[in-house]
């Protein structure tokens, strides 16, 4: 059985479970788990018994046989419109869909055309919940774009001169990350020298990177998984007020790595690292929650914030990355991929985070 | 005034035209449109007078305030419990959404805690129709970006061999690209020799290059607004075959070019495409539309295709790309932007289109 042919299996049992006949994917990665299928146009109907009827245009006509093993239906119009027509020639009933990824005006073209006696019903995060824990060949991929992420880092830094822009060195970590193999870099590039490392989510400008902190953030896709890391270096000597920084981030982001293990929330967990952070002093200055799922998305449940009540299990990969950004000074922040184990966690990032000065 | 204040003022004339007291935005490109904001997660509330609060998390604190010019509401949690209770607060009523960019669960969780006496009301393409046009802030961001193409087209295809691998040439386009000041590919770029170009979204694969055709779909980000360009290449003495199919294919490309000006449909310029191809016997090797505009998204409205009956304008700035795809043999496509002037239209692209053998 293809991973994907087993995963349908899997999803399917839930459909049974839900009381539900079929359901309708419009989530691509969603569509591409269940499938192999990486086009950016699709639909799936999945049904209680496991079969599947996937939909896309007719750009994709040979890709999605040398892709897929389910059925595929070349839709000339609206994809829309082609699984109303499976609907009706399969007389199926009950038909959940994905309300967090479908749109209101696709759900409505859905509605009108409903056949008589079938009925439309939500059903959100279906498949993200099957997808928090990898499989065997997903963790491989993971592990691959990791590696290649980090060696890129590594490259890229035997190349950095402070008098690079932040724009031109992000250019030169995604050649090397693409060199080494990688798709796509995950997410954009991030570079912050100095001061601007105080935007979290920053873009490379074109100043030159300058003396003093740098803030890189770079994720990569391999076999279509993502990996993501974030590392600070310092152009000179570091002064106190970094090093103190830095420790503070380094010592929160190992306090929660320590905590991850299943049967903890991911709540747990960033609690743990803003207890941390707060016996610095720097619990205000961390903006966002300590980490996330990744996958065949950037960013999947479990978030490892606040308000995540889900309990981590083995076979998670999940990002760990708690910040400081203090406007005008600066922003620390030390992220790492790591795997759930039975008994715990492992890092799978290599790269050092001793405090490094070039 | 700013581009981003004129254009939500213009705006706002189409809220008063509906009898929409406010509009609700959830397209991270309109909210860019609107308010010059680039994060990943933003909504927009337009009010009917111009005015407008922008809703983001606190990731984004500091680089909202610095790239936008309206007011800004930074969410701790979910962005649309924010948006409800400024609805409170300002007592608004009549509520548009955008429909083809909400999803079901986000509407459900907006309608489920609406004021009393305020309504939903879908109010689709709205902005999208209002961007079709460009100002001349945008075409001068998209003329530069397909320079940057153009030239990063040359400076690969001066390092191209036949041993490299697609993967290898597709990483060397998108880093020629970003040192000419490209902020990231516009799409996954494109790299397809031989038979693989059969596949219009073909990914660029980890076999070498080789002899024979080679076609390259590329296209780049420049202060947000995209380009996109289709060649091929011909490595080796091209073929009887080869020659014909791609003079079919320029001819055709040609030929719809000559049809784009004001006042003539999208349908239009795509019929004069197959008709032209049909001359050569090769329409039904045309798998897809004609072209399609591009701004801020590389896929905008109009879609030149069989449907699409809106009127070409001034200021629109899309693509023509016709081509055919032969399974086991390859595809020939050939792709330029194209900026609708008040008479007819300016190719912006300047890479040659005479068939290249390398």
């Amino acid at each position: 059985m293809s991973p994907a042919e087993s995963r349908r299996r899997k999803a399917a049992e839930q459909l049974v479970e839900r009381g539900l006949d079929a359901l309708l994917l419009s989530g691509l990665q969603n569509v591409r788990y269940l499938t192999g299928f990486t086009g950016s146009n699709a639909m799936l109907l999945l049904y209680r018994d496991g079969e599947a009827d996937m939909f896309t245009d007719p750009r994709y006509t040979v890709q999605s046989k040398q892709q897929t093993d389910c059925r595929v239906r070349i839709a000339k119009g609206k994809l829309t419109t082609s699984v109303l027509s499976e609907l009706r020639r399969r007389r199926v009933r009950k038909v959940g869909f994905e309300s967090d990824r479908l749109t209101v005006a696709d759900l409505e073209a859905v509605k009108n055309e409903l056949p008589p006696r079938a009925s439309l019903e939500p059903a959100p995060g279906l498949i993200e919940n099957l997808r928090m824990v990898k499989d065997a060949s997903e963790i491989d991929s993971i592990r691959k774009s990791v590696a290649i992420n980090s060696k890129a880092l590594d490259a890229a830094l035997a190349r950095v001169r402070t008098r690079m822009t932040e724009a031109d060195f992000a250019a030169e970590i995604d050649y090397r990350s693409r060199r080494l193999g990688a798709q796509r870099p995950s997410f954009e590039t991030i570079v912050a020298a100095g001061a601007r490392s105080a935007l979290p989510h920053a873009r490379p400008g074109d100043a030159p990177i300058g003396a003093g902190m740098l803030l890189i953030d770079m994720g990569a896709f391999y076999g279509d998984y993502a990996s993501d890391m974030t590392r600070m270096v310092y152009f000179g000597k570091a002064n106190a007020r970094y090093k103190r920084a830095y420790r503070a981030v380094l010592e929160t982001q190992l306090a929660a790595i320590d905590a991850v293990k299943p049967g903890v929330t991911a709540a747990a967990v960033d609690r743990v690292a803003r207890r941390t952070l707060k016996l610095h002093g720097l619990e205000r200055a961390f903006v966002h929650s300590t980490g996330h799922g990744l996958g065949l998305e950037i960013h999947e449940p479990p978030r490892l914030g606040r308000r995540d009540k889900s309990r981590l299990e083995a076979g998670m990969t999940i990002t760990i990355e708690p910040g400081v950004y203090i406007e005008g000074w600066g922003g620390i922040r030390i992220e790492d991929t790591v795997l759930l184990t039975a008994t715990g966690c492992e890092i799978l990032t290599p790269t050092t985070k001793e405090l490094r000065e070039l």
